[in-house]
């Protein structure tokens, strides 16, 4: 019986790898129709999502079907209701990814971003990205020097987001007041997505060490 | 055993009904202090969301624990599970009625919204405010009604939102690119806090009929 639910808890652990990873191919290519005015492969990444909420619904189902069948206690009940919780925040993910693809095919043909601002979203995407790449491997390996990288460059996300507001509202803002609200949805977009690869990272690490940490520190 | 338990459920459900009471006190004073710009209560909000914080993190512990010493299943089960995702929207309602406050102490003495939206944003909190009471009855007696005007009020609130932000997007748009932004971020604020509150109910329409419903009509 231990065996079994020993198993059943190691298919929970790698279907949230597996949901991870189709995160990290949803803002890869929602951030290249971003930057390229992309309207298929924007689409390509609208039409995806639904597999994401279809793998969540699964994971979630599967992990109550855990809770019912095998009543576990202390570190695994643990890790059953941390899984709940960490499927949610990647569903969040996967949802924020397409709201960008979906920024870029509103614009069509135009691109979103006025150039003065491209190298900050370049670099939103090069953490976001990162982000979502060490989350994989951080819930595949449970390394915790990939949840310090992911808490750091978090930080960095927070001042590209704050950075941006300062633009948009710098009285030499040259953009029109519409461009101006896509630049302020695309950078809480990319904000958004970052802070919820936190949360996550930070339940991989209460999971690890039994502590709560906030950005990367324990508290 | 059985009537502890049952006791314990109940005290669960009460907690509900309390942070979403919390909830629709936050959301009805940041709309006051967002149309009157009142700092002082703007800050009140701010600092009483910390209060709902701690609630759902009370709940949401006593909850696993529920899981951990009873063994839930069945129904009861699906009422601990649920109690724990209704917990984590209505934090979110929480943290948004705050977003709303910090946006009106950041304008402050202005006012956010320019003067020809006003009468929009006003139905808009009239909205949610309505959806927030309605929950807090939902929670408490399970009456089902409460539950389709919520998704009637829900679509009004999407109406509101897209018209505000073909508003912001027309030519004709007096305002300043910072005003736009401001306006768009606040508009969303009160469609997120709208879309929060038609998931818990939802989940409340669940848990009383045993099927899923998208905007009241069961799927």
């Amino acid at each position: 019986m231990r065996k079994v639910f020993q198993a059943e808890l190691h298919q929970v652990g790698e279907q949230l790898v597996e949901i991870s990873r189709l995160v990290t191919e949803a803002i890869e290519k929602a951030n290249t129709a971003f930057t390229t005015a992309d309207t298929e492969l924007a689409q390509d990444v609208i039409a995806s999502d639904a597999r994401i909420d279809f793998l969540q619904n699964n994971l979630d189902e599967r992990a109550i079907e855990i809770l019912a069948l095998q009543g576990p206690v202390a570190s695994d009940l643990r890790v059953i209701v941390g899984s709940l919780r960490m499927s949610a925040s990647l569903e969040r993910m996967g949802d924020l990814a397409r709201h960008i693809a979906q920024l870029a095919r509103m614009r069509y043909p135009e691109l979103v971003v006025p150039e003065h601002l491209r190298p900050t979203f370049d670099e939103f995407a090069e953490q976001d990205i990162a982000i979502s790449r060490l989350l994989t491997q951080l819930l595949d390996t449970r390394d915790l020097d990939l949840a310090r990288d992911i808490a750091r460059r978090n930080d960095r996300v927070n001042e590209l987001h704050a950075g941006i507001f300062k633009a948009i509202a710098a009285p030499d803002f040259s953009g029109s007041p519409a461009t101006a609200v896509d630049v302020a949805l695309a950078s809480r977009y990319f904000e958004r997505f970052a802070d919820h690869g936190i949360s996550v990272s930070r339940k991989v690490t209460y999971l690890v060490t039994g502590e709560w940490t906030v950005n990367g520190d324990a508290v």
